[in-house]
């Protein structure tokens, strides 16, 4: 975590004076230099030193989350903001299997959200950075005029226990964890201004993700999954890029898939959800018919499902409850991207 | 690297329908999944895998590099803002003694920057890819209405063998690598618009700082220097910095200085640009004064100079020709600062 931007910044703008501010109060995150987290270095340097464990390889992965584009500021509190821009981050290395370590924030801010903002954004990211088992060991400030954040993490795996999105082979079972559509809801009541409890199950995967890390490591330990991926764009989309990384097609049971709670919504609503809402960051992941029976019908509390099969032919099929099969097409993007803001 | 943004993007704002274009001039690249690099997974999947060396430690470091405050659209060719912006985060790497790897690339662009000054963007990463040894191993990209680049490095070094800013000794000497300044008098020229060449050695620097790798893991290997750091933000600001690190103060020569060409400068003014200008990417490092044999005039084709001494009392001296004494103020920033947008 260097002291102050580069110093180009300083020439062509006038920088925070509240910059020490921020890197004071990210000090206190107090896990610098921590060997036993493998962080021998930290703020204060060049660069922070991290000590890769022998036999694994390391998991590398970076995410944007920016004001205005992944999140509102008048909508989404300060501290949901500093939990879910690590959260997300890190559902890609549970998805790979792997295990977090470490990860670096760079982080531009408008000088007056230095105070109250910023200490209730630091409140959620150390509160992510504990539960998740990751911990900053770096990155850059400066300022801006929005909020940008983008946070790169360092995870680890096994060498040659990372599964990969591109392993799924024809009749493999389609699986998936917890509730899909969920997130997606729970944004909709926010934008929509509904009074609604901050414990609303709805709203609270929306706004605190929890990445299925336990899961997604057993998964690659036992070799039991044969591809994975975390579902952040939606099962539709996501289901694609699977199918196409691994060169096979999907048949989905409408019946079968995990819906969220309803409340006064059409089934059909709840199901469109499901299909093609984003932000769950929960895995999807493909089992040989072999495995089949080492999978449990929850695992960590959270439900695991069988959505259905790949298949050799490359097309994704989603049949519904009466037997008729249509085409899944990606996202319903379109629908969804116009109105709500 | 993701080939969409994470799905509240697509909830939010209306998706780049370029941004399949950017991925596919990235995967161009041709890096990815070359486990001659260490890289087995690039492109395509959750996040990729780097492979670290048995008996090294991992160097982390990241940058922002934004329009408007790193850089002017206006101003600094595309190319320039490719090459620089991978140049300047791997300076970290060279500052702790240590070997880039790979990178990983965030950016967010307008979708009308897609076409050719993306392709101009990417002819100064790539050749900086090249150039300093470090591959595109991921990333993430989403649309913004200005461009926002962030880099992170990922480096190695033996372990136990970085150079920290921590380890200076009263009595050591004090070197820099090249001259000091030369970046900032590229940057004022290039903002006055005076008809400059490109070739200019002062705009080349500013537009295409070569950071030190090779004389900075030579010092690491051979322990010949005691602290080490980049200078980024300019000597004054830096040396303090490195000075604080190391609870150490230092004296400094004015007659030593290594300073820019002077052109029609006056010698006042060229002093300043040496002490305060940033954006030099050389090298300052301390040397005890049993190893001051081993340092030669230049290295690599790049002049070190001698130019002070490391103090007990934590103060910072500045020693003109004549023998007077001032104390060295960190950055003059100021005065820098102002006027010049």
């Amino acid at each position: 975590m260097k002291r102050r931007s580069k110093a180009q910044s300083d020439r062509l703008v006038r920088p925070a004076q509240s910059e020490g501010q921020i890197i004071k109060k990210l000090q206190r995150f107090g896990s610098f230099g921590d060997p036993s987290r493998g962080l021998r270095l930290g703020i204060g340097d060049d660069a922070a030193l991290f000590s890769p464990r022998s036999g694994f390889e390391t998991i590398l992965t970076c995410d944007w989350f920016l004001e205005d584009t992944h999140f509102l500021r008048g909508k989404h509190p300060a501290d949901s903001i500093g939990w879910k821009c690590l959260a997300r981050a890190v559902s890609d290395v549970a998805a790979m299997g792997g295990t977090p370590r470490c990860f670096l924030l760079s982080l531009a801010i408008p000088p007056a959200l230095t105070g109250a903002w910023l200490d209730a954004f630091l409140v959620g990211l150390r509160r992510a950075q504990r539960r998740l088992g990751c911990f900053l060991a770096g990155g850059d400030t400066t300022r801006s005029n929005r909020v940008l954040i983008q946070v790169t993490v360092v995870g680890e795996v096994r060498s040659g226990a990372a599964v990969l999105r591109s392993g799924a082979k024809p009749d493999d079972l389609i699986y998936v964890s917890g509730r899909l559509g969920e997130a997606e809801s729970g944004l909709r009541r926010l934008l929509a201004q509904k009074r609604i409890a901050r414990s609303d199950p709805a709203l609270r995967k929306h706004l605190y993700p929890e990445p299925r890390l336990r899961l997604g490591s057993w998964l690659a330990k036992n070799r039991f999954a044969t591809a994975m991926m975390d579902l952040s764009d939606g099962l539709s989309t996501d289901l694609a890029r699977l199918c196409t990384a691994s060169n096979v097609g999907a048949r989905i049971e409408a019946s079968r898939l995990p819906l969220p709670s309803a409340g006064r919504a059409q089934r059909r609503e709840v199901l469109n959800l499901a299909l093609h809402g984003g932000d769950d960051y929960e895995l999807l992941f493909t089992v040989s018919p072999a495995s089949r029976r080492q999978i449990p019908k929850n695992f960590a509390r959270v439900r695991l499902t069988q959505i259905g099969e790949i298949t050799r032919q490359r097309t994704l099929q989603l049949i519904h409850a009466g037997g008729s099969a249509r085409t899944l097409v990606e996202g319903g993007w379109d629908s969804f991207r116009e109105g709500n803001i």
